[in-house]
């Protein structure tokens, strides 16, 4: 492998996952791990791009950069990618409209979505909400389309809490997947389209890119 | 296809389903289906055995025979092969002491069955109880264990109640494999250890039996 000075010649851009890298998130807004807090701030202040890329579907972008911002991070709400304005988009530009199986806290990121008489499912890490009722409604809807679509916001195992390991959204995926015997379509990482998008905003090709 | 005679020729024995065979459940005890009550008279009239195999695991064998004679059938509860006893028979074998996510109808079954420090869990169609913190509760057990064991009570996909479709068991159980990366082991239809099982209580082999 080429020597780190090399392999870093070519780099433009900088992607920077957010939960697990710049904080680790638990109850009271999480706590940032050591040095990234100055770092973000270094690489800012260099001739690099930097973008930041989440999964997180808990909350919406303006509530997680309020909670990073009050931990010293300097980033802005426009600065981050992440799956419910992504998955917002492809809702517009297929005239969707979501039963929504997702976190209250994110709710706001579909505010301009009309969800009446729904046409698909979005699920996204919904914690306490992925009731039996709930999951039940997105079941029942999906069955009565002629061509189910289920959108998944990541499709993630679990996560770490400082209070223990927790169910992400992806067994839930698994189970109205294998309910209705469908393939859902992941909006987040690992799904291409979402890297590209976060590429696009900076303006950065692929073999230009640092992902942490 | 040999005419029908011929191949009930051989016939020595009967396994009947019950859900969707005998009756369809719902409120109220559900209701039997036209036919079914004179039909499992005169086939105990008959020179046949009789079983009843059933996937049914929201409700003891005692609730569900008290229900089924209630619309008229014969039935008792040694007649019937179910996977709540066959799962407690492997529980007990193998010294597993389980966490179960289970519906409280069929708890009963496992009144026998040390839960104490559990090294397995079993899960089963829980309707409501399919909450995100006993699925929680599920996982937190599977990934503390060596070698994570899961136990299924079946793995259907869904049924049919009078209010619509309901998710059964199968979606939780894939949803369970896939946050821990593991394999469940199915405990009733279509195990064939259980349609063995089934066979064995009547004294009848593979090929001379009837399913329905």
């Amino acid at each position: 492998m080429a020597p780190w000075g090399k392999r870093l010649a070519g780099v433009r851009g900088v992607l920077l996952d957010i939960s697990g890298v710049l904080y680790d998130s638990g109850a009271g807004g999480g706590t940032a791990i050591a040095g990234s807090v100055e770092a973000v701030a270094r690489l800012k202040r260099s001739r690099l791009k930097v973008r930041f890329c989440t999964n997180e579907s808990q909350k919406s972008r303006a509530e997680l950069v309020g909670q990073l911002r009050r931990l010293g991070f300097d980033i802005s709400e426009g600065e981050v990618t992440a799956p419910a304005p992504a998955a917002c988009q492809i809702l517009k530009e297929r005239g969707l409209r979501p039963y929504l199986l997702i976190h209250d806290g994110v709710r706001s990121e579909f505010d301009q979505i009309d969800t009446s008489n729904p046409n698909c499912v979005v699920i996204a890490d919904a914690g306490e909400s992925f009731s039996y009722q709930n999951m039940n409604n997105a079941f029942q809807v999906l069955m009565e389309l002629e061509k189910p679509v289920l959108i998944s916001l990541g499709k993630g195992r679990y996560y770490k809490e400082t209070s223990g390991l927790m169910l992400d959204v992806g067994p839930y995926m698994k189970a109205l997947e294998y309910a209705c015997g469908i393939k859902a379509e992941v909006v987040g990482k690992p799904s291409p389209e979402f890297f590209k998008s976060a590429l696009q905003a900076i303006g950065v090709e692929a073999h230009q890119l640092l992902s942490v």
